[in-house]
């Protein structure tokens, strides 16, 4: 099937496309605050009409919390998931929006047209980019490219908590040979990316409690233990002077790039010093010989998130506190294992404290890293294809935070995820005056078509 | 003039003398928070007001900060200063209290009733010990013992910025023979004491800076220095091996003891490990080598009162926060200069912030220990004079806390104390139910009216 006219199609119909985009901004569907449950549902009825009225099979399916759209189309290989979020961030604060986040409007700026909105980037904008290719393809040939499914989530900004219920209860009706995640970005301006490496994450919280109360230091002080003292050598430990985590075993599973990724990424051009600058910082502070881009893309970390312990609120206190809490968090790469991870670094937290002390733990989730199985041919076809959309060539990339959904399709569904999004770094998603690039809304919905071209 | 029925007096004016006290505890005078300072203007006012009560010309005297409560009163040989504070520990954490901190109530316990809410004990208990014995010694002899001044504090417990000040400014109409300040506790249960060894204090607040604002772990992990995990490695590094604290020249100026009080010392029996099993603990903390009662009279020492970095309430946030905050305290002994130790304890830090960091230090008061002349006759003649109120006999004791008050009373009136007070160590001062015995009350009362009989 030729995509010339299907890209012609897209171009015409672009502003028609904006609008409704637009329609669906204006529905103010925050998933974290009971108070829009109603918005909501609307969100996903508009998203399931959308969808019938380019001949999908769609449906809101209820969960506990909002429901789920799930829709189906189209017939022959491949059979792709399509996968999106269509709920929002809450808009607080509210007052430093220049406009009211759910009236959307077309802005010019000096960097381009963008719409501004809450959602429009995150995650929105970026849902009806497949969708508008869908209907654009629909449009020229009169059906989709190929079997697909489509699944729209209303929970993905509150935890996703009905998620992994509705995967594994509808696990046979979702499974495809591959989904198509969007909710990434590029990697710049001009660059299309493959996000091929997310970082997982184990959250750990230590509470070391020593006295059985608080006391008073000058009483108390140099004869009692103090936790604090022992969470801080605890922590001070947890780094070795080169930057390494010294939890033993911890880098069991961590590979080093292959020497055509790091190809790749260093053709990227990436400046660390400027992403450093940007946050008032100049020295990279991981393991020593790494690149800042390996540093938040494919080395794993330790990080204490939050530390509390006495009296720390305005003033002094002469306390000798019974308790000093640190919750932990370790990003993991490649095939790190969470649960051996845990499990090494409680016996190593439990070997340093001391006779008098005690310590519990607590658990705040653990999830592997995902590492995109590139070597289905899947991933060149749609590289090559993003590459002609864009002015320079798509790359593989790394992204240090977690986006857990590519690791439930793994885990529950059994099926490799493909990310590829259009949003920007500037785009201000959780921030007050989000917005998407118009030029991102286009050529996203072009290159998914470039994309359904190559795969067919 | 006679003793026995002052004594006979203050036992039976005890329910009245408790139910003032009760009043005065009702008053939530935390120095420390500014949202109390009305409560601390109130409390003085009802000091005054009592004060007055007995004769005593008594104003409420404005600093900067808290008002000063003073009084002068009777005539003659010799002229003591009374010091009390009528301010009080923060109550937090307040859900450990069984009940409202400040709606005090007599309470029966295994070991005796007591007076149980903040202040009770520390200080607003004992300072209305030596209100009641003038009171009693009025109401029987028509007039006070001798030449009183009495001086009320409302800022101890929130590090006394206005102390010198006014002592300075004040320093002709406040300067007696002697100061008698009551702010101490008994040896034990049957064994008063005069404490003549205080140890001094310096408190910093550290706050180290990375990031100039909050980073998400995900994206920034691995590359942006983490300040916890710089303070961390600072609080880590504050004491050695053998327990000592690293700080340079931290022990000039710590002194042996004289023979003679170490063995008056190892005479009182004191049972370190049963100090220590109270509070849940049973291996001495201090530096290698040392007695328990040694660590917490007479060696100096290095604790973290309190810390917070980053997100630290219920949940987990995946949050690399740009700042954290360490406040730490020193018990210094003998000869030690605060300020010595202060600017190498800021050194030392510097010198350990890494290039992208900056640190900055917050001064939370710095006072230097306290030795008392024990050869003015006036110590042993109230040594005596509470021998006979209590089972046993009188000890000259040292304090583990820092009594700042009087080492200000000896470099700026030229005045030197006596401290005897009649708290007990399982009074909960600082911490969550707060106590004090009612028979520390009743028998306190009883022993200023001895002391004062035996010093007139």
């Amino acid at each position: 099937m030729s995509l010339a006219p299907v890209l012609a199609r897209i171009d015409a119909d672009l502003p028609a496309a904006t609008a409704r985009l637009m329609e669906l901004l204006r529905i103010p569907s925050i998933s974290t605050d009971p108070a829009w449950r109603a918005d909501c549902a609307r969100a996903a009825d508009w998203l399931v009409a959308d969808l019938q009225s380019i001949g999908f099979e769609a449906a809101a399916r209820p969960t506990p919390g909002h429901p789920m759209v799930v829709a189906h189309g189209g017939e022959g290989a491949p059979h792709l998931l399509f996968y999106g979020h269509y709920d929002v961030q809450p808009v607080d604060p509210r007052e430093l929006w220049h406009r009211d986040p759910f009236d959307p409007a077309l802005e010019e700026t000096p960097k381009g047209t963008v719409i501004r909105g809450r959602g429009a980037s995150d995650d929105k904008g970026q849902l009806m980019t497949f969708i508008e290719a869908f209907r654009a393809w629909k449009a020229v040939h009169g059906r989709l490219p190929c079997r697909i499914t489509v699944l729209l989530e209303g929970e993905e900004e509150s935890g996703s908590p009905s998620l992994v219920p509705f995967l594994e209860a509808n696990a046979a009706e979702l499974k495809a040979g591959l989904a198509m995640i969007c909710d990434t970005g590029l990697f710049d301006h001009d660059t299309p990316a493959i996000t091929t490496m997310l970082r997982g994450l184990l959250g750990e919280e230590v509470t070391i409690t020593g006295p059985d109360k608080d006391l008073h230091s000058g009483m108390y002080g140099g004869a009692a233990m103090n936790p604090i003292r022992v969470l801080a050598r605890i922590i001070a430990g947890l780094h070795d002077e080169a930057g390494r985590v010294t939890v033993p075993g911890f880098y069991d599973g961590v590979e080093e790039l292959s020497p055509e990724l790091r190809a790749q990424w260093e053709a990227l051009g990436f400046d660390g010093a400027a992403f450093l600058g940007e946050v008032g910082l100049s020295v990279p502070a991981g393991e020593r010989g790494r690149s800042v881009l390996e540093m938040i893309w494919s080395r794993p970390t330790c990080e204490v998130n939050g530390i509390l312990g006495g009296y720390a609120a305005e003033g002094f206190k002469t306390v000798l506190p019974a308790k000093a809490t640190a919750k932990i968090s370790f990003r993991l790469v490649g095939r790190q294992d969470p649960l051996k991870i845990r499990e090494s670094f409680r016996a190593m937290v439990r070997a340093q404290v001391p006779a008098d002390c005690s310590v519990a733990f607590r658990d705040h989730g653990a999830s592997p890293a995902s590492v995109m199985a590139t070597d289905d041919p899947a991933f060149d076809r749609a590289r090559r294809a993003l590459s002609e959309e864009w002015p320079r060539p798509a790359a593989f990339i790394g992204s240090g935070g977690s986006i857990p959904i590519a690791g439930y399709f793994k885990t529950i569904l059994g099926m490799d995820s493909m990310l590829i999004g259009f949003a920007k770094d500037d785009d201000l998603i959780h921030s007050p005056n989000e917005k998407y690039d118009l030029r991102s809304f286009h050529k996203g919905i072009r290159s998914w078509a470039r994309v359904l071209a190559a795969l067919v």
